[in-house]
């Protein structure tokens, strides 16, 4: 039995392998993305994200759980590109392994590569296809940290929601870095901690212009993931935004939205490829290098040069 | 006077509105890039990285006080991408600013943007271009974090220090984050601490390999930035790698290969904007979504059909 067959009766070997296969990028990854796309469409991204120590593992885990036992199949995409200090994800794998793992309707795939920039966001999306291929009804993204590889990866979710804790600091500054802008849904976690009230109260405050331009309340729900306590809310709260996408139209103009995206990324990996390979077939470019490192050229005025000779319209 | 005599005169204003026209990617900012281009090659660019809590920003003013004191014009980037976050390079700034800004002969820029990806490590780049062809003698580039974003800035620079504290945890495990690929040389500070031993034994441990296949030694420098210890043993590594580059000519072959990445660059950037245009203008387009939306189509298969079309070789 091929392996495709083998992923589409739903073996987790497959699946492993698929991903392997799709995030290495190996020879003809894009025909496998494209052979596994018509099978997609079913899953239901939800993106979490939010400053380090917000505790967004166990609320990832709590989240699952729930919606694992109303019979949900989940996959879980756990993205750390600054693992490589923290250990954070392999460390968090270890001991998600236990709790979920033995679970056969939950998958976990953490990514923490360092491959070329822009990859990771790429890297996640891909997978999230061929999550949604497989068969997940819903696709958990969870991004240590806040940062542009960050937003650029959640921004895919359909849901996003956003975490932070009382001990969070300054609210405001720390929504200042994009966050008000992805996020669908805010989550006080720890809210049992001192200061949760005064957190509550200042989103909210943040959020009042927004909520009056918009015809979606963006809801502040405290949770305690450690306890178990807010995660019905907060998931009731995600199935609302989830219903308003829906019947507003805005889930299908996102989708398309993103499949924009992604057709223009595809095409701009293909010509980075490309140029590459132009240039280092030109037998002139090594001169062109070096009369520009001896400034008798230039490297923008070059580069504008060899965009235009090679890349201007057809 | 215009704004470019100005520059040429080094007055710190004209600089800054420059580097501000760069980084906001102002209309013709490629023209003046490429004006520009011909006043430089005369800065030496030593970047300077590690995790978190290294003390980067004591270290890089010690090395700066010193450099300044040899009559050096030194120019300093401190880039951190986490820090809205963190606040650190705002803070950092102010803190900087009592002890070295009021030598004219520092000049320091931070760059904490959240814009385009790939956006930090480009503006990066041309901010350090509009220094050397200021004339600055000495580009200082300083990441906070480690990360991709990071890993891609310090690259373009000639000596790229890596600095680590006593407290870093596992060294092996931090090392693999690229850091050993990158770094040319070591830095262990806050070396006063308990644990500076081991962690330098370590390093030299994981460095021994390495150092029998090149003909570099990387060095391991202990210092206290805070102290003021080992600053100058520090300074006497990079410039024997500086040295070292010269003599051996790889300094213009590292040179001429980032110019080489140069000019990808900017074909690359110029090109999305292509990419985006063309299809935003293909009355098609928005069918096509619709049917990919729809599953009847694909976008892997939609990119490759574009590009195909679009953009292969003429």
């Amino acid at each position: 039995m091929s392996l495709l067959d083998r992923f589409k009766k739903r073996e987790p070997r497959a699946l492993s392998r698929i991903i392997s296969y799709v995030e290495n990028r190996e020879e003809n990854y894009r025909k496998v993305l494209s052979t596994l796309y018509k099978d997609t469409g079913k899953a239901y991204k939800i993106g979490l994200t939010g400053p380090p120590g917000a505790g967004k593992s166990t609320l990832m885990d709590s989240i699952t759980e729930i919606l694992v036992n109303d019979g949900n199949r989940v996959g879980i995409i756990a993205v750390d590109p600054s693992s490589p200090f923290t250990g954070g994800a392999f460390l968090g794998d270890r001991i998600r392994m236990q709790n979920l793992s033995s679970n056969e309707n939950v998958f976990i795939r953490s990514m923490a590569t360092r491959g070329s920039m822009g990859g990771l966001a790429r890297a996640t999306k891909d997978v999230s296809m061929v999550y949604d291929a497989y068969g997940f009804d819903y696709i958990l993204i969870e991004t240590v940290g806040v940062g542009q590889v960050e937003l650029d990866i959640v921004d895919a979710a359909d849901t996003v929601v956003v975490a932070i804790v009382p001990e969070s600091g300054d609210v405001i500054q720390a929504m200042k870095a994009g966050l008000m802008e992805i996020a669908n849904v805010f989550c006080v976690n720890k809210a049992d901690r001192e200061g949760s009230d005064r957190v509550i109260s200042e989103l909210n405050h943040l959020l009042q212009l927004k909520r009056e331009r918009a015809d979606w309340g963006y809801p502040v729900i405290p949770t305690s993931a450690v306890k178990k306590e807010g995660i019905d809310l907060l998931i009731k709260a995600i199935m609302q935004h989830k219903d308003y996408l829906m019947e507003s139209g805005r889930f299908k103009a996102n989708r398309k939205e993103q499949i924009r995206k992604d057709i223009i990324e595809h095409i701009r990996t293909m010509l980075s490829a490309n140029i590459e390979d132009q240039l280092h077939s030109a037998e002139t470019f090594e001169n062109l290098l070096e009369d520009i490192y001896n400034r008798k050229n230039d490297p923008v005025k070059t580069a504008m040069e060899l965009y235009d000779r090679h890349y201007s319209k057809k």
